[in-house]
C-alpha cells in the first residue's frame, strides 16, 4: 500500500486528530488495544490518541529494557499521570540483554530488539490482556529508510513482510505513519503533551543499544548512559535537532596520572535537521566541545578519548548502529 | 643512566652541533655507522650530524615499509640528494606486513615493528655493511613516555632493557636524546635542513601503522594514507603541531545513493602543542572541518563517517595506537 506523506505545511492538526481518533475507535470497536510508551514524541502522541479514542479499553506500558536514559521510566510514568494517563511499568531487562548477548552486527542487534519487543514482551502482554491491537508511532521517515534499505527500524513490521497478526497474535495500527517528526511535534502540542516531550531530541527505538558499537551488555549500556546524560545536559540549550553519545568498540591509547590507560572512546554527535532525512553537524563553540570532553573523560570511568562527528547525513546517518 | 633534558631556552645550537659531531666521531672512530632516515625532523637531524661527523663512513637508508606518506620515499631521497647526502632505499614492505599480520593489540603491533626494524632490517644492513653503530633520533619525550609506561616507542631499546649489541650486533647512538621536538627543530635549521622538514608535523616511528586501529594490512594502510594526504593538504596552513588521520576498526551505518553503506570511520586529530608532552585540539573553523569531512568521505572509498578529536592530552595521547 502506498503511504502518502502529509507535509507540515498542509497539516490541519485539529482535523488530523479528530480523524485519527475516529479511525482508531472504529477499527478497534469494543475490543482492547495496547501501546508501548518510550517517552519520545511519537509514542507520546500515540498514547494520547489511543487514550482519547478508547478510554479504559486502551492500556499503555513502559517497557523497561534498561536501554533508556537515566531515571526515564519513573519520570515518564509520572509525567503521564499528570495528563490523566496510567502507564504500567514492565520490567523486561533480562529479556532484552539475553537476546542481545554476543550480538555485534547492527542488523542482528536491531533484529534481536524487534523480536524481544514484538514477540516476547508484547506477545505476553497481548495474551495477558486479550488485546487485539497494538498502536505504535511509526513515522514517515522510518518507513522511507526501511524501504530504501538504509536501516531496519525496530518498529517496522509490515514493510519488512512480517504479518504481526499471524506471527504475534495482534494487529498493528500506525496513526502517525503519514507524518514526519516536525508534523508529529505539532500534533503532540495540540494533544496537550508537555513541551519537554515535544522538544526533546529523538531517542531511537532500540534506545541506547543503537549507541553501543559491538556487543550490548549492561556495563556498556551504563557507560553510554552516563555519557548521554552529560551530552544532554550540555547541549539541551542548543535547540539542535538531536544530540547523542556513542560508545565505540575500538580502544585507543590514553594516559592517566602518567601511566598508559588503553581506554574507551565516546563519539558525540549533534545534528541540525528538520526531519532526520538530511542533517549537518551543529557548529558548537569550542568552549562547549572542551567542556564535553573534559566532563566525559572525568565523569565516565574508562573513557580517554572523545570525538565530535563532523560528517553530514548523507553519507553519515543520525545514529551509529 | 640519568638523562638530563636540555631545554630550548638553554640550548646553544652551534655548540650542541659541534659537541655531537665530536662525540660521534670519537665513539665510532674509524668504523662504520648507519642510520635510518624517515623524513621526520629527528632522523633528518641525525642524518646530517652523522654525515658531518663521519663522511663516507656513514650510510643512510630509507626503509620503505609501505607505512609512510604517499610518495615519501622518493621525495626524501631527492631532498637529501640536494643536501649532498646519498640515501639508499631499502624495500622492506614484505618484512613488515608479514610481522604485522593478525596483530591487533597496540603493544604487539609496536613490538612487531620494533623487531622488524632492529632485528630483521637493520640486522641485515649491519651484516652487509660491517657497521658497528646505529645512529638514531630518539628524543627526550620518547624516553619519558616509555619510562612512564605510556607507550612503547619503537626506537627505545636500552630503556626497555634490550641490549642491541648482544641482540642485534650493533650499538645505538642517540645524539638528540636530551632534546624535545622544539629544540630539535632549531638544531635541524642550523644544519641547513629545509624548512619543509623542520616544520612538518611529526610522523610516528611506526608510521601509518600507528594510525590503523586493529590489524594493519596493505589495504587498510592505503585507506589511512589517502586520508592522511587530505588532512595534510587541508591543515598544513594551520601551523598546528601535528595533524593526522586514524582509521577505526569500528564500522558505522552510513547511507550512499539512498542505500545503506555499513562503512568506515576516519578520526582526524589536530594538535596545539610545544613538545608533545601536553596538547589540546586546534580550534579549526567549521568550514575547514566541513571540507575535511566532505573530501574524506568523497575521495577515500568506503568512508561514511569522519570525526574530530576534541580531547586534550592528557588523558588522550597524540597518536591513537
Amino acid at each position: 500500500m502506498e503511504i502518502r506523506e502529509i507535509r507540515l505545511e498542509e497539516l490541519d492538526t485539529e482535523r488530523f486528530i479528530t480523524e485519527k481518533i475516529e479511525e482508531i475507535s472504529s477499527i478497534v470497536g469494543d475490543g482492547l488495544a495496547i501501546n508501548a510508551l518510550s517517552g519520545g514524541v511519537d509514542s507520546s502522541a500515540v498514547t494520547m490518541l489511543g487514550h482519547k479514542a478508547l478510554g479504559d479499553r486502551f492500556k499503555t506500558y513502559f517497557i523497561d529494557n534498561d536501554l533508556m536514559r537515566e531515571g526515564e521510566p519513573e519520570h515518564i510514568v509520572s509525567l503521564f499521570k499528570d495528563l490523566g494517563v496510567t502507564v504500567e511499568l514492565v520490567d523486561a531487562k533480562k529479556t532484552f540483554f539475553d537476546a542481545l548477548r554476543g550480538q555485534t552486527d547492527p542488523e542482528e542487534k536491531r533484529e534481536a530488539i524487534t523480536r524481544s519487543f514484538y514477540r516476547d514482551v508484547f506477545g505476553e502482554l497481548v495474551r495477558r490482556t486479550g488485546a487485539k491491537y497494538l498502536l505504535q508511532g511509526t513515522n514517515y521517515t522510518d518507513i522511507e529508510e526501511t524501504v530504501a534499505g538504509i536501516k531496519r527500524q525496530h518498529n517496522i513490521l509490515e514493510q519488512l513482510g512480517i504479518d504481526p497478526e499471524a506471527m504475534y497474535g495482534y494487529k498493528v495500527l500506525e496513526p502517525l505513519i503519514q507524518l514526519r517528526k516536525s508534523a508529529i511535534r505539532e500534533v503532540a502540542r495540540a494533544l496537550d503533551i508537555p513541551e519537554e516531550i515535544c522538544n526533546r531530541p529523538p531517542f531511537p527505538g532500540p534506545a541506547l543499544a543503537a549507541r553501543v558499537i559491538g556487543e550490548v551488555t549492561p556495563e556498556r549500556v551504563r557507560i553510554v548512559r552516563n555519557a548521554t546524560k552529560i551530552v544532554e545536559e550540555e547541549l539541551s540549550h542548543t535547540g539542535a535537532f538531536q544530540y547523542l553519545a556513542i560508545l565505540h568498540e575500538d580502544r585507543v591509547t590514553g594516559v592517566r596520572e602518567g601511566k598508559r590507560d588503553y581506554g574507551l572512546q565516546i563519539e558525540v554527535r549533534c545534528w541540525e535537521s528538520k526531519d532526520a532525512r538530511i542533517g549537518s553537524p551543529t557548529r558548537l563553540p569550542y568552549d562547549v566541545l572542551d567542556r564535553l570532553a573534559e566532563r566525559i573523560t572525568t565523569e565516565v570511568t574508562g573513557v580517554v578519548s572523545v570525538t565530535y562527528s563532523i560528517t553530514k547525513k548523507p553519507p553519515c546517518t543520525i545514529e551509529a548502529v
